[in-house]
C-alpha cells in the first residue's frame, strides 16, 4: 500500500459476446465484475469502478473507460500491464493513467463514438459474425446514407429510446451520423455525439436497415424523430453489430484525449 | 431418396478456433465431423466427405471446398440453407451445386489463396484477437515486403514444410506474396499458390515476422529458401492468423470458379 490515494483512469476494450453487459450484476458474468474482481485481487483491497458507459449485454467495445481509485503503490501507467496478465483474453486494457481525484467519467463533457457493423452477404460469414449483424437483403446504402444525415444535430431522440429508461431529458447532439460502404459487403453506420439514450445506437440501426430495405424512405425519418414516439421507428437492431469505439473529453488537456483506435 | 447419384460441391467457411482442424478424427470436434453428422442427418444416408485442404486446429477458412456423393432428392444448390440450418453457428456454408461426377478438390490444377493476419498493437484488441497474431514490437513492413517477393515463382518450399509432411516433392509455385499495411496496425500477408506444403503459410509469415522486427534482412530470405532445411527459417506463427480465403480451379469452365470473397 502507498500512502496516497490516487485515482487511475482505464481504456477498456472487451468483446462483449460472452458477457451480460458492463454493469455488475448478482450471479451474472459482467465486464465491471471481472475487473472489480482482477482489481482486488491485484491491490489486496475493496475497489470501486466507475463506468463510462454501461454498455449492454452482447455490445463491444474498444475504448470503454473506467475509473477508480487506490493507494496502490503501482504506478497508475502499469495497471493496464498488471491487469491484462490476469484478465481473460476478451477483456484487453489499452491504456492506463492517473487523473485527478475529482476527475469523474460520466459528470463530464464527452464525446462518445460508436460504430454499427453490418455485413450484406448470403449467408454469414463465421469470421465476422460475432461483430457485424448480417443481412441476406439488399440494402440501399444511398438511401441510409441520406436518412443518416437527417438526425445530425441537437434533437429529441425520445423516438430512439428504449422504454424504461430514466434520463432528465431525451435531448441529445449528434456531430457525426455517416453510413460507409467498404468490401466484401460490410455496411458500417458511425455516430458520434455528446450522449446517448438507451438504445439510441441500436434503433438507429434498426431504423435505417428499415430505409436500407426500401420499408421507410429518408424523410421518414424526420417524421418518426419528431414523433418523439418509440413506435414509429425500427426495431432495435442486434447487439452483436455494436461497438463503443472511444469516448473523448474535451475539456481535458490535450494529452488527456483518449486516443479514438479502430479495428 | 433419389434415383440417380450426384457429386455435390460445397464452399465452406469457418472459425477454426473451436476446432481441432478439418480432418475427421476421433473423440475431437472438427469441421469434416461436423459437416458428416449433418449431412447424414439431412440425407438419411452414410455420407463420405472429401476435403480440398485439410486446415490445422485453429486454422480459419472463407472459401474451403469438399465434395460428397449422394441419392438424395435435394437439389444440389439448395443443401447451402439445408445445412446452414443446422451446423453451429461457426460453420457456414457459402455456396453448393453440382459437379461431374469425377471432379474431385485434390486431383487435379488448384489456386489457393491464403491470408495471414498480424496487428501491432501495445495489447491485443478483444475484437480481432481470434482471427489476427497480435505482435507489441514495432515492424519494418517495408523489409517485410521486399522478403516476401523473393518467394514469387517456383521454388523449392523445403524451408517452409514442417516435418512429418509426406509430400513427392517440395516444389510449388507462388503467384503472388504480398504483405499489405492497413488502418490501426494491421499487416496482412496474402500467398497465392498451387499448392501449399503443410505449415508453409504460417512457417513463411513467422519468418518475415523475423524480417519485420530486424532479426533478419529481405535478403536472408533467398538463402533460408535455398537451404532446403526447415532449421534456417523462422517459427510456426500462431494458427490464429491464418485464412483460407478461397480455392480456384483453372480447368473448370468460368462458372464453376470459385468466387474468392475475403472479409
Amino acid at each position: 500500500m502507498g500512502d496516497f490515494m490516487k485515482r487511475v483512469k482505464l481504456i477498456v476494450a472487451y468483446d462483449g459476446t460472452n458477457y451480460s453487459g458492463f454493469q455488475i450484476q448478482d450471479n451474472a458474468s459482467t465486464i465491471e465484475g471481472m475487473l472489480k474482481k482482477h482489481l482486488e485481487e491485484l491491490v489486496g483491497e475493496p475497489v470501486e469502478l466507475i463506468g463510462a458507459s454501461r454498455t449492454d449485454a452482447g455490445v463491444h467495445a474498444l475504448g470503454n473507460v473506467a475509473v477508480f481509485d487506490t493507494k496502490s503503490r503501482i504506478p497508475a501507467e502499469k495497471f493496464s500491464y498488471a491487469l491484462n496478465a490476469r484478465l481473460p483474453e476478451d477483456i484487453r486494457i489499452q491504456e492506463s493513467g492517473e487523473v485527478p481525484l475529482d476527475w469523474h467519467p460520466r459528470y463530464q463533457n464527452s464525446i462518445k463514438t460508436y460504430v454499427y457493423r453490418i455485413e450484406r452477404r448470403t449467408f454469414p460469414n463465421p469470421l465476422t459474425r460475432l461483430y457485424c449483424h448480417s443481412v441476406y437483403w439488399e440494402l440501399n446504402v444511398e438511401k441510409m446514407k441520406a436518412a443518416a444525415a437527417t438526425l445530425v444535430g441537437e434533437h429529441d431522440f425520445a423516438s430512439f429510446c428504449s422504454a424504461g429508461a430514466q434520463v432528465r431529458t431525451t435531448i441529445r447532439t449528434l456531430y457525426q451520423a455517416e453510413v460507409k460502404e467498404e468490401d466484401g459487403g460490410r455496411i458500417t453506420i458511425r455516430l458520434q455525439g455528446n450522449g446517448f439514450l438507451y438504445n439510441m445506437v441500436r434503433i438507429i440501426a434498426g431504423t435505417l436497415l428499415e430505409v436500407g430495405r426500401g420499408a421507410l424512405e429518408p424523410s421518414d425519418m424526420i417524421d418518426i424523430r419528431k414523433a418523439r414516439d418509440r413506435g414509429k421507428a425500427g426495431p432495435t437492431a442486434p447487439a452483436r453489430g455494436l461497438t463503443l469505439v472511444g469516448i473523448e473529453y474535451p475539456d481535458d488537456a490535450p494529452q488527456e484525449i483518449v486516443k479514438e483506435e479502430e479495428e
